[in-house]
């Protein structure tokens, strides 16, 4: 690919004319939804999916020149390459090969010229079979009791993805085992969750890639202390989810199993790998999470094949460039009117704001793009009643509205007003976007809704295994594809690291100071200094 | 106050001035924070609170001139008209008295010529009694058994902040009595809690202002039959928190009992009235919650007569107003290192963003400045391994930081390289505003961090019942600081109505449907009409 500063592409120029034009009344959203057939032409309908932007602010010569772009772009040869196992991450000199996870045809995936096919299978038959052996009660904890709590012991990746899908997916479980997550190294964390576990029926899965990270060794020791306190035998109650070759994938360690992931999946990505698929097994059940699989599979392919103007993820993806780069918003909400997804908002923010939250491209040049955008979200419509009023009346920011035409519970039935709570959804989110988009003149300043405030709309028939695994698919789609545009590597992450650095130095003067209490703090520049003060005197 | 717009002030036209200057490179974070008694200069103390500003973008030139600007729109003034009964909510002609809920001194606050502070003292002592009943087992359900679950029906306001004072002082909890919160008209929030609760032992706290809210009145039908199909007696179950005079105030209704707010206080300020005050008494015990309402009580007092510049809230106020307005961030994070505080930035959200997204003056004049600022947040070091990565290398936003000296715990102890748990977080607390000022040149590009993003850190002693209420009254006294400088109504939420009003005509184009199943959906416009019939499909 010629590296050609994307503002000197002429489509891009095309675009930025465009955006002016758009400010113009005559393209306000309350116009542009009138148009004959507007829903028609800009939605689609794949995968048992609605994707529909008619109340985006766009028109049907900017949709074609975003298709344009994603063709100049050569984002379906990018994706490609990626799920071929093209080394794209090429900062860490990697592949990135989250779909090979859910890869259930049998295409090999080349790494260094070896299929890694049978080792995605190899790690999902382990975790059947280990899933089974635990929820059967074949494998217990050290003084016999089945295990009965899956305690996730993880951080970001680690977990967001997991707690995402374990949410969504609640109403198919058996209830036999509840699962928890330990991600923080506030004591308070691991304290809240002791006093909702018993000890003896608790699984800890320590989840870490790298299996450094401080967070988690941290609780882990906790974990391992708390326990032996309690006279149980940790290596009864312990799995690991690491990298091949990690400190944690020891043969000889004293613990229960260890699962692999890959240095080719990055934990953001990580869900229907072990790190998911571990812990979704224990507590739906592995037949469960194979569906939910099978699902994140259907919408890898429709990324990798649909034409551009059929293509979900890569429309979205084109509409955020759109939104964002030229007409400069900042952030975006997503709102599921399902309270089963209401981890999708934290899980998304991570997956789309670590890996496109950069500032150079993939070839070392600074951009002069704001790239990464603000993702936030609630589930409507409890979202109305906290946010909305500035999304109405304040700062603008576009929004994914997401459905759910199915409820899983028809045993729950009561009206008021005439419909069912299931409709009285419906007629909010319904509503919500032709709102944001129309607006409303009003004699009295206060009453004024300017409208012409973007959104899309995402249906899903159900809330099934299969249905979330192709909502994941297609937010992960959506995120690579964006930074396939801006030309970044949305698989690095090294923005978190100065502040690993210094937590370092800063830790390093605690330790002193734990071991010689005569130690002033040296070392430490005179702001922290002062706070490592407050701390050590216990109070401000 | 005359109505001069904001940017025609001499002392915005030198801010203006300022904010310019503010880019130029001897005027990065790296430098400023280098300043001699940087710290000093720019943080105070306060109610055992520490503020400190020293890494937000400042000098002296600035603060000076946010002072001036504190006192031209005065503040001061302004909230001691609120605090005193002025109806500051001019567009509904109405006080805003979120303050006289926690006001313990005898000094009269009148509205409309009387003094309201004995109707507070009385819904204080109809909580205390009422819980106490109930937590003694002296008030039970309809076949005996003493209460063990609440679950708040409400949504928005009615249960945010309740929400987060739960979760932050959870560890006050003697564990008697859980607490759950229906919010969302999805019934798979019901079911979920259906599952959670023991149905015998439960009692519903219907909390609804107007008593017309949809989804908590479509919710509490629900409630109401599911009872019933249970064979048990509502009345017995049912406690309401609603206005005085609202449908929900019938002393003829059959439930156990009503508690009043009042038309003064609005939804997202009323965690300290009986909004809150009856489901924390009821979870806490009565003590806590008071202990709670004496710390914001605190900070209303520091609020009210601190000068300017000792005044933490107005100065953070000025610091959100630069940031938004000056120097152009659009959104704000809010991260405390602390678990128990997970739900501080979901409520502040609304708090702020309710509050503060609107465009016009309260004299009716439409603004030329953007107000209000996307507030998002997830507790550290969680939000460390999520988003930041956008924060140091992506779109800059500034960040209020928290942190915790004591913590509640102290019974879990292991160490980890060389500190234990509660070291680690602050060590990261104290890298992170850190890490984000200085930055960090690099000559590869991809590991570059400009730096020069600004944040605040707020430390509190201890997570004590005093330190939240504190910590929640700082919040609500910065809010609507910074409505008084944009000269906004915090109180009033127009911008929610228009939502509503289509979401009614949708529901009756359902109701209709449900009666006649031939019904077309005539009246909905196009984009509706598919929906609807997507919807009654059950398909996409």
């Amino acid at each position: 690919m010629p590296r050609i500063s994307l503002e000197n592409l002429t489509v891009w120029k095309k675009l930025e004319e465009q955006a002016k034009a758009m400010t113009s009344p005559e393209n306000h959203l309350a116009h542009l939804v009138e148009q004959k057939d507007r829903l028609k032409h800009f939605s689609l309908k794949t995968l048992s999916l609605f994707f529909d932007f008619s109340r985006q602010r766009v028109n049907r010569e900017v949709m074609s020149l975003l298709f344009e772009l994603a063709v100049e772009k050569q984002l379906q040869e990018q994706f490609n390459a990626m799920v071929s196992g093209e080394k794209v991450n090429t900062t860490e000199n990697r592949a990135a090969l989250h779909t090979a996870t859910r890869q259930f045809s049998k295409d090999p995936v080349c790494v260094d010229g070896k299929d890694i096919l049978p080792d995605m299978a190899e790690q999902r038959d382990k975790i059947k079979l280990f899933s089974e052996k635990v929820r059967s009660g074949q494998v217990t904890g050290s003084t016999g009791k089945p295990f009965r709590h899956v305690v996730v012991v993880g951080i970001g990746g680690s977990y967001l993805g997991t707690e995402f899908v374990s949410t969504a997916l609640n109403g198919f479980s058996d209830g036999l085992i509840k699962i928890h997550y330990l991600s923080n190294v506030d004591i308070q964390n691991f304290s809240q969750i002791i006093r909702e576990i018993n000890l003896e029926a608790t699984l800890w899965v320590i989840v870490s890639k790298s299996y450094t990270t401080t967070e988690t060794l941290a609780n882990t020791n906790l974990v391992n202390a708390h326990m032996i306190q309690n006279h149980l035998d940790p290596k009864r109650h312990v799995v690991a989810v690491t990298a091949k070759g990690s400190p944690g994938d020891d043969p000889d360690a004293e613990i229960l199993e260890s699962f692999h992931m890959f240095d080719f999946i990055g934990g953001r990505y990580s869900v229907t790998s072990a790190v998911g698929g571990l812990p979704l097994s224990l507590v739906l059940g592995y037949e469960i999470y194979e569906r939910f699989l099978k699902g994140a599979e259907q919408m890898d392919i429709h990324a990798a094949r649909a034409k551009v103007f059929e293509n979900a993820p890569m429309i979205a993806a084109l509409l955020s460039i759109w939104n964002n780069n030229f007409l400069a918003y900042p952030a975006q909400a997503i709102i599921p009117y399902a309270s089963p997804l209401a981890k999708l908002a934290p899980h998304i923010q991570q997956l789309n704001m670590e890996s496109n939250g950069k500032s150079v491209t993939a070839d070392g040049d600074f951009l002069n793009q704001t790239t990464g955008t603000i993702i936030f979200g609630e589930p409507g419509t409890n979202a109305q009643h906290s946010f909305f009023q500035l999304a109405h009346q304040g700062r603008p920011f576009p929004i994914d509205f997401i459905g759910v035409i199915r409820t899983q519970y028809e045993d729950f039935k009561s009206t008021c007003k005439g419909v069912n709570n299931h409709q009285e959804l419906w007629a909010n989110l319904l509503s919500q976007p032709k709102a944001l988009a129309l607006g409303k003149t009003d004699d009295q300043p206060a009453k004024h809704f300017p409208g012409n405030r973007p959104s899309s709309t995402l249906v899903l028939n159900d809330l099934s295994p299969e249905s979330v695994g192709k909502l994941l698919a297609f937010y992960e789609a959506k995120t690579v594809f964006e930074a396939f545009i801006w030309g970044i590597n949305p698989f690095d992450q090294f923005g978190v690291e100065l502040g690993k650095t210094m937590a370092s130095s800063i830790r390093n003067e605690m330790a002193e100071k734990n071991n010689h209490p005569e130690y002033d703090f040296k070392n430490a520049d005179s702001i922290s200094g002062a706070y490592l003060n407050m701390l050590y005197q216990g109070k401000v």
